[in-house]
């Protein structure tokens, strides 16, 4: 079973815009990135994850043999300009996340032995696994990938993913094995995730790009390149994780408290005031490499329909946390009249952002 | 402080209904009750939580000072009679709410006298209470109300509220514990309550309408009409409250099992299909009595901007356990394509209904 998510007509992305003022949406596609010293947002579009296979005009069905549509379902490279130069007006990066080696099985629809073959027993069981790590192939098809992305995204950074890697499908593979064995890694599967993504951390690097990459490759592999940013995505002991990540010298993005895809009923954009991302046993020079938060509204449960209620205002509450003195901002009794005002702002601007409570907004009153 | 939630536009709400097919839309204001023995449904607009207020045309300040604003945030009588015929002509009756004596603030602003007024010590404390059950000129107002009511809804039935009554107001004032001993009430200001419910019951019946009331009503005083409805909302003891109220003999709604407006993450319409209406301890005919049930979308966090991606498909998953034979439908996994299939016969139609998970509809691809 494929794993593909929604696909957000980037039209409609546009469209909903708020302009000039805030950070521009995401989803399980679309992830929001905004860091508080500078003052500026960056978009994490993860184009693998997802439904939306970035379409490269040339090869276009190496790309898109896994979206549920080739014509209707996939972003080309037009969309993705038009996103970025629409964002670069309003003073916000884009920054694409092409998540491997998990998160890979519509990859692998359009890119024969990318994907590992699972064993059940001694014979191929017709289901894949994460991006095989063994052959030479796969270097090859992630370096062009890589390439084209550098040609399609101007910013210097680019989010490699490696988050979520089962290593069941590995096991069950005897060439994955025997690579295993050559390699002197005995059984312990995170030395291959860890070769894996050291490669294609190489390669980026190569290219003029820094990485970022998902919390697991930290915790599998201390020994990373030292100008990688790590992003915190679990959430039970992210104050830990800053501590060693900022202490291992990375600057980091912290995720996990701003999944707010994780809907509750009620206030629950109240908990993004009560993070304080800097609260953490560490010095000052580790304090100041946490770079930043991002809002992440994976797309599991959301699509067009829903995107705009869901994010906004909730988002804003994260942004404003990021964004302003920590000290003037703790306490979210004397955010919500701020916020209200600004979710009336939204409403008046066409985004359908949901209320924060009961209520209504000034201007409805209007030319009344 | 005003408890006023949202306004809906009729206009909105109409242009927004799937035809023919499913049930109506609801919230705060407009509550949409199922039954499955006829395969009809009924919408409870609940005018008095609200900020909607029923606008008389001939007495409009009397019920539109309490509302945001008296032209833009009330439903006029033809508001009203459209979503009435609107509704009729898709085979789907409207009964209104109008909860007292609590949840009646914005009632209180257009009707002076009406609440009843909380002390401070010796002192009137400026703030108002539930509806004051003491004085003449509440049942006056409540008799033209009624009758009112009658006038524009032709449904037979009129829910009546009674839930939720704070008893920390009418204990303060002086008057009311006056009235109290002069009743024999004691200290039990439950039997105050009962003793004015009474009372609005009896003008109901003699309207020749059938009263509902919430659960709390019952709770409190027993001897109530034999064919008052009665509507349970407390989730976590319900089978034992449909058990004590079916063997006094009264009709049920249950609505305690669908609040969907409680959100939660992933897929909570699969909590729809666990629900046994009729499994309780009791004897066959008092399983008859339980009539049917209610999806509910209180509308603290909902209004027009939200409402139809959070109701839809949730609600037709309440919709299918109350409409179709249990038996065969209690298996959520087997559930979910027909689900799909119908969120997507939504979405085709126009209504902006939120995915069940990944995925998408077959009609994106048609004619290409």
């Amino acid at each position: 079973r494929n794993v593909h998510k929604h696909v957000f007509s980037v039209l409609l992305a546009l469209c909903r815009t708020p302009k000039g003022t805030w950070p521009w949406g995401k989803n399980k596609n679309f992830v929001m990135e905004m860091r508080w010293h500078e003052k500026f947002s960056i978009i994490f579009p993860d184009f693998t994850k997802g439904s939306g296979l970035l379409m490269s005009e040339n090869k276009s069905n190496r790309y898109t043999s896994g979206a549920f549509h080739p014509f209707t379902h996939v972003y080309t490279q037009s969309d993705v300009m038009r996103v970025i130069e629409h964002a670069r007006m309003r003073g916000i990066r884009v920054i694409p996340e092409f998540d491997s080696p998990g998160h890979t099985q519509s990859w692998g629809k359009g890119q024969p032995n990318l994907l590992t073959p699972c064993y059940k027993g001694d014979v191929p069981s017709g289901s894949f696994g994460p991006v095989d790590p063994t052959v030479d192939t796969t270097y090859k098809f992630m370096e062009s990938l890589l390439k084209e992305v550098k040609f399609v995204f101007p910013d210097s950074y680019v989010h490699l993913g490696g988050d979520e890697v089962s290593f069941a499908c590995w096991q069950s593979n005897p060439n994955v094995r025997t690579f295993m064995e050559k390699m002197g890694f005995g059984k312990d599967f995170t030395k291959l995730e860890s070769f894996y993504m050291e490669s294609i951390m190489n390669m980026t690097a190569a290219l003029n790009r820094t990485s970022v990459v998902w919390q697991d490759v930290f915790d599998y592999h201390e020994r990373i390149p030292q100008d990688t940013v790590l992003e915190i995505w679990k959430g039970e002991t992210y104050q830990a994780e800053l501590s060693r990540m900022t202490k291992a010298g990375h600057r980091v993005l912290l995720s996990a408290p701003w999944y707010i895809n994780h809907i509750s009923y009620g206030q629950d954009w109240r908990n993004s005031y009560a993070v304080q991302p800097q609260n953490f046993s560490g010095t000052e020079e580790q304090k100041k490499l946490v770079i930043g938060g991002e809002v992440a509204m994976w797309g599991e449960y959301v699509d067009a329909t829903n995107l705009n209620p869901r994010l906004w205002p909730r988002a804003c509450a994260a942004a404003e946390r990021l964004w302003s003195d920590e000290e003037k901002t703790m306490n979210a009794d004397l955010a919500f009249p701020r916020l209200e005002k600004f979710r009336c702002e939204l409403l008046r601007r066409g985004i359908q952002a949901e209320p924060l409570f009961v209520g209504h907004c000034k201007h409805e009153y209007d030319g009344l």
